[in-house]
């Protein structure tokens, strides 16, 4: 199953060349999950060959502009282009109202449905249990109502045992059945037992998305052991205090926070415009967590499979 | 006095790769006057080296997002980016309030002033007149209320006479003085009347910006004889029925308009999103008027001097 998460913007607050504000598109099992939804997010999306009809979820952490000013626009292009199934939407209670009177104004009657779930910014809660995964909200220390959310896999593939598979003739077409854990039927009718052919999956896989927060240990436990931490380091730790008065995070508290919570890997993102280029924030985070990479815009990070 | 405009986005309701939302940036006189904030216009301002912190003017067309979904953006990053100067805004009266609700729900004061000025899509008046320019709508005939803007120069500068300047040795430094029509003082305090050193102004120019609207030809007589119409022109005339349905222009009509109205050249924009290549558009216009170009995102046309 895949699971991995395309970047479509790295920036905060006001963008830079090339630094788009934030949006991420995580494809798991080939459904798009969409969170946070920046200025320029559609724009990005065909830049980087995200196919937007694919999305099925949409995830908005907060109402600042630069975590959900693109949504008005992607929800009218889906509109035009002739969506039909419904969609589904996660955000704090106010963004409903925002889209709303846009919608009103410019006279524009979805063809979809968009189903709209408000957020509670006060207590994490499990928000979606589907065939694939289960998405919980994080808490989140910021100056306005924000949650992060956490996604956890319910199940991986079984792996095939290709010397056996080969010995038996099997097809290739039927490895993604036997790897759902299906027992494989013969031609000539003999079945054999899945459990011959394929050995257990490993462990479910899990992705945290934290944007934007104060360094703050409460959500800590819930994100433990995570395989890949996204985590916001909008600035250098020398800018502690603004990061501090902002309610944001340094890169080098989200090198420790990788490093307490067990992540497997880190991902940083939401770079303050100032930083012209990210060398410093990276190398930073490494001093503490060495398995950190930068979220830049178009890279694909794989976080299971 | 330059006049001239860059165009910031080209494409109708939705964006395709390379083709952004409706957004062009008037330079009047070193002054920005922003028509228009598609989706991303922040972003294409980065990216044709418009200084956002030049625009004195904002003017909204109508409420389709489109055509001002990168207001709000472009606000946020003005006020972090530490603007103190005033900002007036033009645009539909229900404008205000879908700026006002998110800028509530994001917990923002703005650090500067945003003076609104709600346009009447009902009758076309003038809306602006400072030193350089009159302002006035134009009402258009959409789904929406809509109006487009017509920007008149009050005065041009006046000609140098090179070869009189030359034979009195005046510095090329005092030509821009010269050509607001001071007289010539000398070191040596002799005064050259202005009138002998220059020749008088060209007439003022006009810019007429008219997006979206059905084929209507009560609002040619207003932009009649304008050194520049930008037109849109969302489909070729082939698809007639569905410009009329959706309340937009053909390629063939926004030529037709150019002629009839006796325009100096026409510019065409707000692309249907079906139209991959252009060529057919633009060939389109140019066979009822020759003086056609494409409001391709980046160009800049020059309006006058």
């Amino acid at each position: 199953m895949r699971f991995d998460v395309t970047i479509l913007g790295s920036s905060s607050a006001t963008p830079i060349y090339n630094r788009n504000p934030t949006a991420q598109a995580l494809n798991i099992n080939e459904r798009f999950y969409l969170i946070d939804c920046g200025e320029g997010t559609q724009q990005q999306m065909l830049r980087f060959d995200i196919k937007s009809s694919r999305i099925d979820y949409i995830f908005i952490s907060h109402l600042h502009g630069d975590h959900y000013l693109g949504l008005v626009g992607l929800l009218s292009s889906l509109h035009l282009n002739g969506r039909k199934k419904p969609l589904t939407l996660f955000g704090p209670p106010h963004l409903k109202e925002i889209i709303d009177i846009q919608f009103k104004y410019s006279e524009t009657t979805l063809h979809f449905e968009l189903i709209f779930y408000p957020t509670n910014a006060e207590k994490a809660e499990v928000i979606l249990d589907n065939q694939d995964i289960t998405v919980e909200t994080i808490i989140l220390d910021h100056r306005v109502a924000c949650t992060g959310f956490l996604f956890r896999q319910k199940r991986r593939l079984r792996k095939i045992n290709k010397e056996k598979a080969d010995e038996l003739e099997v097809p290739v077409t039927y490895y993604s059945i036997l790897k759902r854990g299906v027992d494989y039927l013969t031609t000539d009718g003999q079945v054999h037992p899945n459990s011959e052919l394929t050995t257990p999956a490993d462990e479910p896989m899990a992705y945290a998305y934290c944007s934007d927060t104060l360094y703050n240990e409460s959500y800590f436990k819930q994100i433990a052991n995570v395989d890949l931490l996204y985590h916001e380091a909008t600035f250098a730790h020398a800018m502690l205090d603004r990061a501090n008065e902002t309610h944001h995070t340094t890169a080098l508290q989200a090198g420790e926070i990788a490093r307490l919570t067990g992540a497997k890997k880190l991902l940083i993102g939401h770079f303050s415009a100032r930083y012209k280029t990210l060398t410093e924030l990276l190398d930073e985070a490494r001093s503490v967590f060495p398995e950190t990479e930068l979220a830049i815009e178009g890279k694909n990070f794989i976080i299971g499979n």
